[in-house]
C-alpha cells in the first residue's frame, strides 16, 4: 500500500493520477491534497478518496471548502499550506502535478522529508534542477518522472547502466501547429493553439506544445534527471505520438517504451515503480492497425522556442529560470489575448539577452530572477511585440 | 574477461562472434571453438584468436587442420568433439552458433558443465525446450539468446518481472517473398529465395525467413526462454526490420529494441550481459533518416509454416520435432533443387498430420522422432510434391 500526497489534484494530471488511485484501492491511497479553487472537482475528489489533509489557493477558498466538510478533513491554504500537503507525515510518495514555478519549494520540502518525488511539474528542474538534484542525492530520495518522455526514458533505462547510455531521443509531436510555416504562424488563434493533435493536456501545456518550448524544458529536465549533457539529448518529430522516447546505448542498441497516448500509463508507474499493474480502461496498442510510424528531424529555425531552451540550459545558472519566468508570462498573455502566438518567442529571446546569469544560484537568487522577469515581462516585455 | 567457446565458428554467427571477440581484447578471450569443415576460414580464426581446443566434422578434417597447426592447439573431431568444445573447463560462456539440431546435444552438455549458454541454435529450444529448460534450472545456468527477436526481447525485460508482461511481439520482415501472392510463389527459385531484403544470413535461416518457418520456431523458442503461452506470442510484420521486437505489459506500457540491422549487437549483448559495450563499427540509428516504420498484420493463410509452428508448439511433446526435422530435411531438397517452395510446406504439413506426439519425450524419443521422420521425408516426403 502506498500513501500518496497529491498537489494539483483538480489538474489534468492530477485528475488522471485519481482515476489511477481509484482503480486500485489495494495498491493506492490518497492521504493528503492540494489544489486551487475548482471547489466542486476538489470535493468530488474528497468525496471519492477521503484524504485527511487538503490545501487550497488562499484562506477564502478554504472557508469555502469548510462549509460542505465534516471536521474529518483538514484544510489549509497557501503556498504554506502546499508544502504542509508535500511534507505530510503519512505520505510514501508526492505527486506534484501543480503547474509553473510555485512547485519548486513543496517539492524541495517534500525531499527534505525524504518523500519519494513523483513528478510531473517540469519547472521545478528547470528552474532549479540542480538544487532538487543535490538534496534529493542528500537525502537519499527517489525522483520518478510522470511526463510521457521521461517516463519513457525511465523505462528505456530499466536495468542498464547510465554510463552505457550514449544519447536520449525525446520525441516531439510537433504540437498544433507542426504542419505550418513560419509565416502562417504569425495569426493563429488561441483555439487554433489549444487543439492538440494527440495528447489532452491543459491550456499552458497545450501552447507551450505549440511553440515547442514543452520540449525545450523537457530537454533541461532529462539533463538533471539522467545526468546527461545537452550534447547527447536529442529531440525527434514523431507525429503519432507512440514511441515517447527512446535511449541509445553504447553498443548501438535502442530501447523505446510505446503505448497509446495515455497520460496515465506514467502517471501509474511513477506509483507502482518498480512494479507495475494492470490500467483500468487503457487501450492496447496494436501497431498493425497504427500501420505507419513517422519520424522527421528537427528544425530549431521553424521551433526557435527549443533553440532558446538548449541555448539557456547550456548556460545554465539562473538562465533557465529566465526561460521559463518569460515563457509562463508570455504564454498567460497570449491566452489572454494580448500578444500574438509568434511574440512569445520573441519575449523570451529579449529575455534571456538581456540577462546576466548567477551559476549556482540559490533558492533567493532563483527567486529573485523569477520575480524581476515576471514583472519585466509584464512591464515591458508585452510592448516588445 | 570472459573465456569463451564458440560453436559454429565459420558460420554467418560464428563469423561475426569472431569480429565481436577480435575487438575487445580486453573483454573477450576465445579459449575453445567448433566448425565443421571450412578450413580455411577455421584456420584464421584460430590464427587470429589463438584458441586452444578446436572441434571439426569428422577425422578427416581433423588431420588436414593439424597439418597446419603447432602443438599448442590440442584438435578433436565429430559429436564428441563438438560436446568437449561446449563443456571446455575453462570457458565461461559457450556460444552456440552450430546450425539445426545437432546443436542440441552440446547444448545440455554446456548447461550440465556449468557455463552460461549465449544461444544461437534455435533447434536446441525447438527440439528439447522442456530438457533444455530444466536442466538450466537444475544447473542454475543462464540461457542468453542471440537472435536478434530474442535478443530485442531479452533487452525489452531487462528490470523488469514476467509476471507483468501480458504479450510478447516478435517483429518479421515477412522475408524475400513479403510481396508475393500464393501464387507467384508457385514458380520462385533458390536464388529468389536467397535475396533476403534486410538481413546477410546463412541459406538455411534465408529460406526459413522467406517461408516464415524462421518465425515460427522463434515462436517456439520464445515459448520455452521466457515461458509465455503461445497465446500470448504474437507476430507482426515490420518490413524495415528496425524494431526488434516488443514486449508489452500489464500497464499497456510497450518496450521495444531497436537498431539498424546488425547481428553482432544481439551477439555482443549476449557476451556483455549484464553490461553493454562499444560495438566497433556499428552504424548508429537515426529515425529522421529511416523517416516511417511499417507495421502490419501477418497471414496465417499466406505464411503456413508459421500456422504449423504455432500447431506444433501448442500441441508440444515430439511435435515441434517433427516440425523442425520434416523442414530441415524439406530445406534442405529445395536448396538442391530437388523440391519446389511451396512443397516446404506441404512436407511439413504430411509429417505432422501422421506424427503422434509423444508427451514429455525423453532425449532419446526426440532422436528417435527426428531420425525417423528425416528418413521418411527422404524416402516418401519427397514425393509428395
Amino acid at each position: 500500500m502506498k500513501k500518496i500526497s497529491l498537489l494539483g489534484a483538480t489538474g489534468s494530471v492530477g485528475l488522471q493520477t485519481v482515476d489511477v488511485i481509484q482503480h486500485h484501492p489495494e495498491a493506492f491511497r490518497l492521504v493528503a491534497m492540494a489544489f486551487g479553487e475548482n471547489v466542486d472537482k476538489g470535493l468530488e475528489i474528497i468525496k471519492l478518496l477521503k484524504p485527511k489533509l487538503v490545501s487550497v489557493k488562499n484562506d477564502q477558498v478554504a472557508k469555502q471548502l469548510q462549509r460542505h466538510l465534516s471536521g474529518n478533513v483538514k484544510v489549509v491554504s497557501g503556498l504554506e499550506g502546499l508544502i504542509e500537503v508535500a511534507a505530510y507525515h503519512e505520505a510514501d510518495i508526492v505527486l506534484n502535478a501543480v503547474l509553473g514555478s510555485i512547485g519548486l519549494e513543496p517539492t524541495l520540502a517534500a525531499i527534505e522529508a525524504g518523500k519519494t518525488i513523483a513528478l510531473s511539474n517540469k519547472e521545478t528542474l528547470v528552474t532549479a534542477g540542480h538544487l532538487v538534484m543535490e538534496a534529493a542525492e542528500k537525502n537519499h530520495v527517489k525522483i520518478l518522472p510522470v511526463d510521457s518522455e521521461h517516463s519513457a526514458i525511465f523505462q528505456a533505462l530499466n536495468g542498464e547502466k547510465l554510463a552505457d547510455v550514449r544519447r536520449l531521443i525525446l520525441t516531439a509531436s510537433g504540437g498544433s501547429f507542426r504542419d505550418k510555416s513560419r509565416s502562417e504562424l504569425q495569426n493563429v488563434t488561441i483555439e487554433d493553439a489549444l487543439n492538440h493533435p494527440n495528447w489532452s493536456m491543459g491550456a499552458k501545456l497545450t501552447v507551450d506544445s505549440a511553440t515547442m518550448m514543452n520540449k525545450g524544458l523537457e530537454v533541461i529536465e532529462a539533463h538533471w534527471l539522467f545526468g546527461l549533457s545537452y550534447d547527447d539529448i536529442d529531440v525527434l518529430i514523431h507525429k503519432e505520438s507512440i514511441v515517447h522516447s527512446l535511449v541509445e546505448y553504447n553498443d548501438s542498441s535502442v530501447i523505446a517504451q510505446l503505448g497509446d497516448p495515455d497520460m496515465r500509463v506514467p502517471i501509474q508507474y511513477a506509483l507502482t515503480f518498480p512494479d507495475r499493474l494492470e490500467l483500468h480502461g487503457a487501450k492496447r496498442l496494436n501497431l498493425w492497425e497504427v500501420g505507419q510510424l513517422h519520424f522527421s528531424q528537427v528544425d530549431f529555425q521553424r521551433f526557435i522556442c527549443l533553440k532558446l531552451a538548449y541555448d539557456a540550459g547550456r548556460t545554465g545558472g539562473t538562465m533557465t529560470t529566465v526561460l521559463n519566468a518569460a515563457n509562463e508570462e508570455a504564454v498567460s498573455a497570449f491566452l489572454k489575448g494580448k500578444i500574438a502566438f509568434l511574440d512569445i518567442e520573441t519575449i523570451v529571446t529579449k529575455a534571456m539577452e538581456a540577462h546576466q546569469p548567477i551559476h549556482h544560484p540559490s533558492l533567493d537568487d532563483i527567486r529573485g530572477v523569477d520575480k524581476d522577469i515576471r514583472h519585466w515581462v509584464r512591464s515591458e516585455g508585452l510592448k516588445i511585440k
